[in-house]
C-alpha cells in the first residue's frame, strides 16, 4: 500500500495468441446456439492478461446468458493469473465482478428477461444440498462451492469456469442477482465482490446504528466497508499505516482516522470499537488491534496473506471474551439484499473506468496500491472475439 | 501433562515465618471484630506454601464473613505464587475456588444469614458501574475487577486481597452465591473457578441438545467442560495428546475420544464440531483444531500460555466464518445460576482432598499433570492462628 508511488511498468510483456482481426462467430456455433466471446485473460502465470476468445456454452434450461457491460478487477485477479495461489489451468479469463445485461434465457428461467440489468459475483455454481446450500451461504458450501473463475464446473462437464473480463458470460440463475436500475452499473460491479464481501460481516455481526466500526485497509474492500458501515448508521474509524491516506478517508466518511503506528493513538483508540473489518492481506499484526475492541467485540480478517501472521496473543481475547473470526464474501440472498441496500442508500464503488490494452498496468498499479479504489473493466473495449475459442 | 510421572519433591523447602503454636485470636482483635485466621502462602516467589496468619477485616454492613470448608487448587494458584504471572505483593495465600459457612453478616446483608452454604470464586469486588458490571459481567469489569488474592483492595483502604487457603474470608455479599444443598460441599469449590469458566462460553455459544462440543486438554477445566456439555445434552468430543487418558475421558461421559497427534483421527474429525473448549494453557498449534468446526463454529481459548502461540492460519477461519475467542471465568449471576445448573443435573468436580501439609506437593502433581481433576484444601487442616498476622 504505497500510494503515490510512480506507477512501475507494466511486469510481464504481453503475449498476444489472438492477434488476429475481429470476425463475428462462426455459423456452426451459432447453429449450436454456443456464443463465442472476447476475453482478456492470462496464458501462464507470467504471460500478463492477453486477448483471448472463449466459447460460451448455450443457455441450458436454468441459465441466464448475458452480455457482459462492466467487470471489478479484484486482487484476488491478480494472485490467481499470475498463480501466486497455487498452479492454475489456463488460459484464464479472471474477473468475478460482473455487471452486465440479460441476453437469453433458458425455458426454466422465470425470474430474469432479456434487457434485465445483473450481476454475477465470486461463484456461479454449488452443491445446492448442502447445510450451508440449503441455508442460502452458498459460499460456505461443504462439497465446495464453483469459483466464477478457474474452478472445474461439474454441471457443466467439469470444464474451467472462465470470468467477466469477457464480453459475455453464462450463469444458472440460481447464482444471478438484479442489478437495481438507480445505480452506475459500472460502479455496482465491485459491489459482487468488494461489496459483500465487507456486507456480510457487517450483517453477521448485527451493526445498526451508533455501533462503533473499525475499518483496516483503505483499498478496494476497506473503501466499501466504510461507505456500507456509515450507511448502517455506525461510528466509523478507520485504521491506516499512511498519513496520505487520511484526507480520502474522512472524504468518504470515517468519522476518524487512526494511524496504526501511533502508539498514542492506538492506546487512546483503546476498547473503542465494537467491530472491526481486516481488509489488509498482508500479514500484519493484529494484537494492537484486538486492543481497541470493547468487550464482546469481534475481528473479521477477510484477506488470507499467502505468509504467516503473527502469533496472536490470547490474553486480548480472554479478557474481554472477544472473537478473531473470518469471513468469505456472502450468499447469493444477502448478495441481493447488499444490492438492495446499496440502491437504498446510494452507495457504490469508487471507481476508475479502464480499457482492455489498460489490464496489465492495472494490475500493477493495484500491487503498488495506486486505485482509488477500484478498476473496472468496460468490455466494449476488448477486441471482437476470433474465429475459434482459446479458452 | 505428564500423567504417570513419577511425583517429583517438593520444589522448594517451606520456609517456616509462623511456626509457632497455635492460639486463640488476641482479645484486641476481637474486640474490634477483626478476625485472625489460618492460612497457607507464599513469602516469596520461591518459598513454597507456608503456614501463615491473616487478620481479616470484621464483616462492614454489606459483608459476610465465611468459615471456609474448602478450597479449590487452581493452576494460576500455582503461576501466581510462583510470581511466574508477574511480581507479586507476598506474602501472597492463593485460593478463589471457595466454599464455606456464613459465620457472621453486615447490617445490611439480607440474601445470606449465619450458616447458611455459600461460595466465593475468582472475584471479591468490581466498580459497579461500567457496562459490564451493570450487565452482569463483573469479570469484565472496565475498570479492572478485584481478584480474590492477590489484587488492591480499593473499598477496603486497597489492601491486598488473601484468597481462599484459610480458615475465613469477608467478601461483600454481592461477590458471594449461595451452594445448593444436595451437592459435595468439597466437590462444588472446584465449580467456583473451573466449573464457571467452562459454563460461561458453553452458555454464551448457546450449547443446546444434540450440538457437538469438542474439549482441548483433560484437566481440572477439561473435565469439568466434558461434565457440564454432557449435561446440557451435547455430544462430547474430548482431544488429547495422550493414549493413556483415553479411558478417564470416555469415563467422564466424553462420546469419543480423538488423539490430536493422529492425523487421521484428527482428520476423521474434520467439520464435525460446533464449538471447541480449550483448556490447554501451554503453547499449542490451534490451526488443526479449527479444521475440525463447523461453519460458524467457535473455538474458546480459557487458559493464557506464558510464551507466544503458533501463528493462526486465517485460512481456516475465513473459509467456514469460524472464530476464536476468548472467555474468562463468568459474572456472579453466571456463576450462581452454573451452580444451579450443577445442583439440577448433579453435576460437580472429581476432585482429590489434601491436608494443608500436602499443598506443595500437591503444586508439584499438579505441575505434572498428576491429578483427577482438582485437589481441593480441606481447611480443617490448617494450624490454628498464631497470635498475629503476618498477612
Amino acid at each position: 500500500m504505497t500510494p503515490g508511488r510512480p506507477v512501475p511498468p507494466p511486469r510481464a510483456q504481453p503475449i498476444s495468441p489472438v492477434d488476429r482481426p475481429a470476425s463475428p462467430a462462426n455459423s456452426d456455433d451459432l447453429l449450436a446456439g454456443n456464443r463465442l466471446a472476447a476475453a482478456y485473460g492470462a496464458v501462464s502465470d507470467n504471460s500478463g492478461l492477453v486477448p483471448l476468445t472463449l466459447a460460451r456454452r448455450a443457455p441450458k434450461d436454468d441459465d441466464v446468458e448475458i452480455a457482459i457491460d462492466f467487470c471489478g478487477l479484484c486482487h484476488s485477479d491478480v494472485h490467481a493469473t499470475r498463480g501466486e495461489w497455487g498452479s492454475q489451468h489456463y488460459p484464464l479469463v479472471p474477473g468475478h465482478e460482473i455487471v452486465g445485461t440479460v441476453s437469453r434465457v433458458g425455458s426454466a428461467v422465470d425470474d430474469f428477461s432479456p434487457g434485465d440489468l445483473v450481476g454475477v459475483g465470486c461463484m456461479v455454481d454449488s452443491c445446492r444440498e448442502c447445510e450451508s446450500c440449503l441455508e442460502g451461504l452458498e459460499q460456505y458450501c461443504e462439497n465446495g462451492m464453483t469459483g466464477t473463475y478457474g474452478a472445474p464446473d461439474a454441471r457443466n462437464g467439469g470444464s474451467v469456469t472462465q470470468g467477466g473480463y469477457s464480453s459475455a458470460v453464462v450463469v444458472d440463475r440460481r447464482y444471478v442477482v438484479h442489478v437495481p436500475g438507480n445505480l452506475d452499473p459500472a460502479a455496482v460491479a465491485p459491489l459482487l465482490c468488494a461489496g459483500v464481501t465487507t456486507f456480510s460481516p457487517l450483517r453477521h455481526f448485527n451493526v445498526e446504528e451508533g455501533d462503533v466500526v473499525g475499518v483496516v485497509g483503505l483499498g478496494g474492500l476497506g473503501h466499501m466497508a466504510v461507505k456500507l458501515a456509515k450507511a448502517m448508521g455506525a461510528v466509523v474509524k478507520v485504521f491506516t499505516t499512511s498519513e496520505s491516506k487520511v484526507p480520502a478517508a474522512l472524504e468518504l466518511g470515517a468519522d476518524e482516522v487512526i494511524l496504526s503506528a501511533d502508539k498514542d493513538a492506538m492506546a487512546a483508540a483503546g476498547r473503542s470499537i465494537d467491530v472491526i473489518i481486516d481488509t489488509v492481506a498482508a500479514p500484519h499484526d493484529l494484537n494492537p488491534f484486538f486492543r481497541t475492541l470493547r468487550r464482546d467485540g469481534a475481528l473479521f480478517q477477510l484477506g488470507l496473506p499467502s505468509e504467516a501472521m503473527p502469533p496472536v496473543n490470547p490474553g486480548a481475547l480472554i479478557r474481554r471474551r472477544i472473537a478473531y473470526a473470518g469471513s468469505l464474501i456472502g450468499g447469493i440472498a444477502e448478495t441481493q439484499e447488499m444490492l438492495d441496500f446499496c440502491a437504498e442508500h446510494g452507495v457504490v464503488a469508487d471507481i476508475e473506468i479502464v480499457r482492455a490494452d489498460q489490464l496489465n498496468e492495472a494490475y500493477d498499479r493495484m500491487v503498488a496500491g495506486d486505485v482509488k479504489y477500484r478498476f473496472v473493466l468496460d468490455t466494449s473495449t476488448l477486441q471482437a472475439p476470433a474465429k475459434e475459442a482459446n479458452a
